[in-house]
């Protein structure tokens, strides 16, 4: 997505070897009206499939994901992380570790809100490591929940998610796809 | 707003004396047409405020405020909350005391995204003692931008929250204002 890899280049910054910082359009400040493209990139994307559902997970989840449930006339459900050892009954839950924040979270949703046999879509800000689609993962299949397909809007490709989810057989689209960064310059794959 | 009053008739789900659950269209499952519609009604309601910028605090506030930030044309700031005791240099803090979950939490934004003299629309999910809208006044504060107005989606007019704003010389502008719930009825104040 040309509006977003343009946007990548001119906002955001680069910390150490792996870190991307786009908190002033994507996770900290949002830029709305780039969501709404985002969103429809990801309807045009995913037309083809029979969608239920959008999961995803907070608080950096939403914003995307709401618009493409917008284009896609679907009800988003956010998975809540949870950081405290007791979870709440009728919870779909998963523990999930972020290698950014070297933590492990729960993270889970209302059984009322994922149903068995429902078509789910995942989408996510940020595709690195692949923790947090897998713990999504998980939560859709303690609900006997199709995944369809996940939509990333950043993926880091030099990092190893887009790889564990090829493996295991799904479609990941993402809307922009880093090969390469340093704080000279963000190299993107050739689409 | 008519059709979120009869959504909340619909779907809202009311727990002991004063704790309403809209978690199937607003903070956990999100219906993102009615989204779009709350963001052009909070765009009508300030249409004649010189707007620089929406603040926010995650995660339930996020969809309310970034449709709102669409309809405004305006970026949109959410606050992220924090438990641990040691907060990151360059941030403005509050820290705020949630009665629902009876923990009191930091939330933050970093300095970058909040600038002395901006004019900021505050909007949230809920409004019922003000503690967050309170929380994000401080930070406010601390930048030296200035508070145009509040959005809120669902105020319990019930709960002390909105006196408290508006004894602050606050315009609140609230989508739906409950004047009492219980199991069997949910009443709205007359608009």
């Amino acid at each position: 997505m040309k509006l977003l890899e343009e946007r990548i280049r001119r906002d955001g910054r680069v910390l150490g070897t792996d870190i991307l910082k786009v908190d002033t359009f994507l996770n900290h400040q949002i830029d709305p009206e780039l969501m709404l493209a985002i969103g429809d990139e990801f309807a045009q994307l995913f037309a083809d499939k029979q969608i239920d559902k959008i999961l995803t997970v907070e608080s950096s989840g939403i914003a995307p994901a709401v618009f493409a449930g917008l284009a896609l006339h679907v009800p988003v459900v956010f998975a809540r992380k949870n950081k405290s050892l007791t979870l709440p009954n009728g919870v779909w839950s998963a523990d999930v570790y972020s290698f950014t924040k070297q933590v492990t979270n729960h993270m889970m949703i209302d059984q009322r809100f994922l149903k068995a046999d429902e078509q789910v879509l995942l989408i996510d800000d940020f595709l690195a490591n692949g923790q947090a689609v897998e713990g999504l993962l998980t939560i859709a299949q303690q609900a006997h929940a199709h995944v369809v397909a996940v939509g990333i809007v950043i993926e880091k490709s030099f990092q190893k998610g887009r790889q564990i989810l090829n493996e295991r057989g799904l479609q990941v689209e993402s809307l922009a796809r880093i090969k390469s960064l340093n704080s000279e310059k963000i190299e993107f794959m050739s689409s």
